[in-house]
Formats: C-alpha cells, structure tokens, sequence
C-alpha cells in the first residue's frame, strides 16, 4: 500500500486555508447586517475542524511526495475544496440542494462560471463575494498547477513548460517556488488594477472588487442576472476585454515583462496565435453582424469583441443573447469554446500551444508525405518539439474530444435536447460558463438541469480543469499498484 | 515543371471507362422507352471522346508513375468522374442545375449517398440506376486505392496496411494487382448475392440490383423517397443490414476467408471493434427506444439496427426518421457518424483502426504518466504500431476536425442553422449522407440548401473519401516545386 498521508496533510493545509477564506464573506454580511454570516462562520469552523485534525493525524516527516502522490493531490485538492466550497451555497437562504451547492462550488473552483443561480441581484453580498473568491482562487491555483506540477507531470505536452528547460543553470525547485510567489503577487496587482479601473467606469466598490476577481479568473461569474450586460456601459465591457485577455495569457511572461524585459512577451509565438485565433472569429462575427444582421460598426464592435473574447477565454460573461445573432456566429461560438488561452494562463480548453503543436506536426506529416525521405522536425516557439511532447499533445486531443463525445452522448441520455447536450458537454469541459440555445444559453441557467446531468457537467468541469488526464490516471489499475 | 502526362492518360482511361458505364443506363432507358436513352448515349460520345483524346495525346513511354503522380491521379480521378458523371444528371429531364448535378455526382462516387433529388419514385430508370452504379463504382474504387495507394503514400496512418509488411517474401506489385482483380471479383459476387436476397425479400429485379450495388457499397442511394423504409419488410431490412456490415470490413480478409481460412476475419482486431462498437450503440438506442418512447422490443431492434447500422457505416439509408427518437439517439447518431468502418472497405469517416491507434497510444500515455522511465509501445491487431505511423494517425484526427469545424463554420456562414450545418458537415466529411434535423435530416433533402453550401459539401465529401491528406497536399507550393 502506497503512503498516502502526505496528500491528506496538504489537504488539510488546503481546508484550513479555506476555512479563512470563509471569514471574509462572514464578515461582509455581518457588516451588511445579514444573517447568512452564521452560515459562513459554522462553515468555516467545520473546515478548519477537519482541516487541522487531518494536519494533525496525517503528519510524516518521512514519506516523500512522488509522482503518484502529486496526480492523487491534484484531482483529490479541487474534489475537497469543490465540495466543502459548497457548504455555504448548501446551508444559506438560497434553498439549494446538495448537488446545486456542488455544481456552483465546482463552477468557481475550476472558473467555469455555469450558475444554477437566479435572482442574483438580490442575493447577500456575502454568497456573491464567495461566488468571486472560489474563481479567484481556482485562478490562481490553476496558474500555479500549471507552472509548478503539470510540466513535471507531463501531462497533455506541459513538459514543453518545464522550468529547468528555461534555464538550466538554476535549480527547479526554489526557483519554481520563488516565480509561483511572484506571479501571486503579480495575480493580486492585476486584480486591484482591474477593480479600480472597473470603478472608474461605473461599478461600484462590491461590484467592481467581485468582478476584478472573476474577470482575471476568466471565470465569468457576475452579481447581476443580466451579467455584465447588465451594466450596459462600453467602458465596463472593455475592461473586461483587456482583462479577460490578460487572463489569458502566461503569466510567466509578465514576470519578466515587470523586470523590463518585454521582449518574451512580444516574441511569444503562443500569445501571438491566441491574439490572431480571437482577432479573425472577432473580425468574421463582426463582419456578419454589420451586413446580415444590420447592426452599426461601433455596436458590432463593442459586443462582438466582448462577448466573442468571453467565449473564447472561457470566462462566460455575456452582454447580450449572442445565440440570437444567426447560424454563422452561432457555430463560431461553438468552436471558440475548445480554444481557450495559453497555458500557465487562469484559461481553460485545448489551450492555444497544443493547436501549435497539432499545426506543427500536421505540417511535418503532409511535408512527409512529399518527401517521404525528408526530416522535418516540428517546432514550437522556435525550438524544435520533443517527439514524446508531440505524442503527448496528439494523445490529449484525442482523449479531450472523446470526453466531450462521451459527456454529450451522456447529456443526451438525461434527456437534453442536441444542442444543449453539446454545447453544455464543451462548455463544461472547457470550463466556459454558458452553452447555447434557449435553455442554458447566455440567457439561460442550468437550474432547471435534471441532477444527474449536474454531476455529470461537474465532473465534465473537474476533468477539463485538471488536463484530463491527471483525474484519468486515478481510474487506471496501475496507478494503485504497488 | 514535372511531367503529368502519365496522370492525365490514366484520367483518359477511366473516361473511357465512364462512357462505357453510360451505356448501362442507356440501353436500359431505351428498352424501358424512356427518352434520357439519347442523355446517357450523348454524354458517353462526349466522355469517350476526350478520355481517347487524352489516351492519345497524353502517351508517354519514358516517365514513371511517382508518389506525386499517385497524389495528383487519385485526386483529379474522383473530381473528373465527379463532374463527367454529372452530366446525366444535367441533361436528364429533371431540371437540375450543374451546381445540383455535380453535388448528385458527388455523393454518388463517393458513396455519400446525399441526395438534392425528390420524386425519385416517378424517375426514369436509366438516371436511377445511373445514381447506384456511381456508388458502385465508388466503392470499388475506394477499396482498390485503400490497397494498392494508400498505403504506399503513408496517408493517415494507412502504411499499417502495406501488402509487403504482410508477407516480404514476395513482390509487392504483382501481388497487389493479383489481390485487387480478386477483390473485384468478389465484390461483384457479394453484390450478386446481395442482390438475389433483396429478390428473394420481395424487391423487384431492378429495385434489387440497383439496391444491392448502393448497399455493399455502403452508399445509400434509393430508388424510393422513402430510402428503404418505403419497402416496410424486416427480410429487405435484416439484409440490408448484413451487406452493410459485409461492406465495411476489410475485404481483404474475404480473400483468405474464401480461400478457406477463415482465421484472419476472426481474429483482426479492427473487425472485432467495428462489431463491438456497432453492438453497443445499437443495445444502448434499443434501451432509450423501449424504456423512454415504448417501442415494443422486436421493432426496436428491427429499426435501431437498420438505421443505426445504416449511419455508423456512412450508408445514409434510413427506415424512419430516427430524428424524432429524442435526445440520446439524436446524439448517438451525430457522434456515430464520425467512426465508419474498417480500413480497406467501402465505409468512410475516421476509421475503426485510427480509433484503434489513438485508444492504444492513449494507454501507453496513461501508463507513461505513472511509470514516467517505462517503456510503452502501442499495438495494434498484436504488433507495434511504428511511431511514425502513430503520429501519421494522430494527425489525420486532428485535421479531421478541423476539417470538419471548418466545413460546419461555412455552412453556417452560408446561413444553414447550427444542427444542419454541424451534422451537414459531419456527414459529407464521413461521407455518411442524411444530416440530422428537418433540413437535411432522414425525412429531407438537400435540394432547398444555396448553392455555395453544395460546393462546400461536394468538396467535404471529396476531403473525407480521399482521407484529407491525398487532397491537401495538392494546395500546398512545396508539391508543385522541382
């Protein structure tokens, strides 16, 4: 049997932390005068119940932590916080089932932004800023996944994200601990910035605090029904743009672009596919607008640009029905969800390096093809790509839309109608937030949802947030041999 | 400039075959007295008179046939019996237009089966059976280039067919030859039995021989409106059901089978998940059939069958709209037409063996993740797959969809809604045939989509019969430079 008690102490660890996280929403409703600060306070004190008793009895100075331990501490980290996340959703006045309160943890945790929730504009303030912490949160752990445990993990080609390949003369682990510290830094500046940019443009301070964080998060969750259209102030919808965008990119990057260098920024062939991937479905849907559907360039612009970079990012704030815009962008929208950002970014979906890596190969194979004699070696960011990377990359798109196949089929098998089955299959696995069509369509929730599609979309979720394969490898046999 | 001339005299020799085929329906619309007789005559003057023209002007003794020959023969040969066969269809009495023509043509030699003609049941004889003896021919032709082509050009992954990596001991070419005359032969024979049980079920002689030539073909051209349905008889059912199947194996695995060693069919892998995978569609849509609509049991298995049979193997007959039996078949349906059937058979779309390749590669990446220093190499029908056979699939599936996203984003640009344009362009990709929803579904046609949608579709069908790669290479500069 393998030593699993190192996992359960950084769980432990985890819950506590949660615990605090908790304080701060108790404190806003009590300060509102609301009563749903009990519900976060006895929430918080059972987390840190549980969460210090597992430090306690789970301590080992000797087992370390191996590859193994780190897949079963990942999946088994956003599992625990997406279920006892849900505590307070489950507890407070909102009378939400079990599996309501889990499917909206899960949604924040793993920065989807799908809501069963209605009526948000006059909930307590605490639930909104809990909704807005679990993406927060979920942001900032995924950015730091992808940058400390992933590569290491090789999972889906993050290998090719490895520190030490960056710079081989300073040793891996200080120094990955050291960047994840600056780029926690650096997630909390570009919160602030967003927030008081937000309030210049006419939020308020709750407003524009809870948005900061699910805007960087590109998690997509708003305190109003109407989500940010809602507002309906241009200034607001471009701040989201620049930050949804900012969100999107790899975060290692503006560590050294804060340092002066901007340079890997601007040469990153990753930000530049994802910033041309958005300008053409940007252009195309606003072409569409304008001359079928009549609307004026200025208005094409603002809600095409908002809404498509929502999409596309996963974020999923909407500032109108864009499922009403016709078959065009209708089908756009659909594709865009899969893309998603770059990786070590708050995004989810297939994410722009493995495109560049498909496209790479796709390109040395129909060379092959030509020359079946000739080598032709693949290249990502102007290095060549390892053939075990590559591999890793084609096997994760295959997996990826297998799942998406398997959870619409599934879907279906609930008693949801195709559009809704498919579109809430990719926009579950890619972490988007809304599908299309009328029922959990940018005007839609997934309240109505039968529970077992709810479980199925939140595993969906779980799955596309941790890479696919990090949750597939504890399914395996092996992975428990001893 | 590379010498072409062999391609084009090879294009001159299937004219001249086509316009001998052309005779077929013209001598039986004379006897039956119908006036297309001159139609089918004319256009066989014309075909034979410039497929002899290039015969003679295209001779040359000295160039040899090279891999950039193969590509560009294979290609040109589809898209000129494409559009030469369109000309029946053009000049008939049915009113259709060039663009309506070649999209029959189309789906006829690529035994798509999508058809834009209504009241085939008042239609001339000769243009009826003008439309099966293309899927006829496509078939044939499909499966000679899955032996003898394909697999020398590396396209997709098809390497792992090569005849010499069969059996080294002797020649490849000869042998190739000697396989295809045999294949033919047998392929005439199963249509000939095929047809006699179809006689035998209660079809009339010519319904017979028109239906067995789209059946083993796995095409799907009727002769009625109401596809096979119209006959409303389990025995034309259940047969139709077993040619289907007998189309989409290998036929290769006939020839050993007919020589008394029944061992190969048995025991290939890819044969066995192409029935496990049909097997566990079908019972899962008879369950939904029974215990969501209450279909009583030995209808349910009747119809899921046939029309699940019909979909998976890119067939396109239908016995009933199997698009109002709800959600989860809806789905099914969408998601089974991607797979086809195996390798070196009449069936299009991804192929059982690609699935059998990127499942196997799946698990040696699984297992690589827990043991990161093993060694996993993936088999398929219980030998090592080649690594570069491996990414030759692997990339084949990542075209595929976005091949297939790409056709669906311009169907939708075109106008069509979201589920005609998403199953439009799964469907002429897979070569399949009926769409889903009311548009193009199994109850519709074709006929009412704009004209640049049927361009589209015709060239998505010609992508997805000729496995993308054989088509792509020609738009690329490096194949057109010394």
């Amino acid at each position: 049997m393998i030593d699993f008690r190192p996992v359960f102490f950084t769980i432990g660890i985890l819950l506590t932390t949660l615990a605090l996280g908790m304080c701060i929403p108790a404190i806003v409703d009590l300060i509102a005068g609301h009563s749903d600060w009990k519900v976060f306070a006895s929430a918080a004190g059972l987390n840190a119940f549980i969460g210090v008793a597992m430090l306690l009895t789970m301590r080992t100075g000797e087992t370390k932590m191996t590859t193994r331990h780190a897949f079963l501490l990942t999946t088994l980290s956003w599992t625990v916080i997406a279920v006892f996340g849900a505590l307070p959703f489950a507890f407070a006045d909102l009378n939400l089932s079990f599996t309501d309160a889990v499917f909206e943890s899960m949604s924040g945790i793993t920065t989807t932004g799908a809501t069963v929730l209605t009526d948000l504009d006059r909930a307590a303030p605490g639930i909104l800023l809990w909704r807005s912490l679990l993406q927060w949160f979920g942001g900032i752990g995924i950015i730091v996944m992808a940058v400390a445990i992933l590569p290491q993990l090789s999972v889906g080609g993050m290998q090719l994200f490895r520190m030490e390949s960056l710079d081989p003369s300073e040793k891996a682990l200080p120094r990955i601990a050291q960047v994840a510290a600056a780029i926690g830094l650096l997630y909390i500046a570009l919160t602030a910035i967003c927030a008081a940019l937000y309030w210049v443009a006419g939020m308020s301070g709750f407003e524009a605090i809870t948005h900061a964080m699910t805007t960087i998060a590109t998690g997509g969750f708003s305190t109003r029904d109407g989500s940010l259209g809602a507002f309906n102030s241009a200034a607001i919808d471009w701040v989201a743009v620049a930050f949804m965008i900012l969100g999107s990119l790899p975060f290692v990057l503006y560590l050294q672009a804060v340092r002066g260098n901007l340079m890997p920024l601007i040469r990153d062939s990753q930000v530049r596919w994802f910033l041309i991937i958005a300008a053409t479905a940007v252009t195309l849907m606003i072409v569409w607008q304008t001359l079928i559907n009549g609307v004026r360039f200025g208005e094409a612009v603002r809600f095409v640009t908002f809404n498509g970079v929502s999409i596309m990012t996963g974020t999923g704030y909407s500032s109108t029905d864009f499922g009403l815009w016709g078959a065009f962008p209708v089908a756009t929208f659909f594709f865009l969800m899969f893309v998603g950002g770059c990786a070590g970014s708050t995004t989810c979906g297939l994410k722009v390096f493995r495109l560049q890596v498909l496209y790479a190969n796709t390109v040395s194979q129909i060379s092959k093809l030509i020359q079946p004699h000739g080598v032709f070696i693949p290249h990502f960011n102007r290095r060549p790509i390892p053939a075990e990377a590559s591999e890793s990359v084609l096997s994760f798109f295959f997996v990826y839309i297998m799942a998406f196949g398997a959870l619409a089929m599934g879907l279906g098998w609930m008693g949801l109608d195709f559009i809704t089955a498919v579109s809430g299959a990719a926009s579950a696995i890619a972490n988007v937030g809304p599908g299309l069509g009328p029922v959990i369509g940018p005007s839609g929730t997934y309240a109505s949802l039968p529970d077992a599609a709810k479980w199925l979309l939140s595993f969906g979720m779980l799955l596309g947030r941790l890479e696919l394969f990090t949750v597939l490898v504890l399914f395996t046999p092996a992975f428990w041999r001893n």
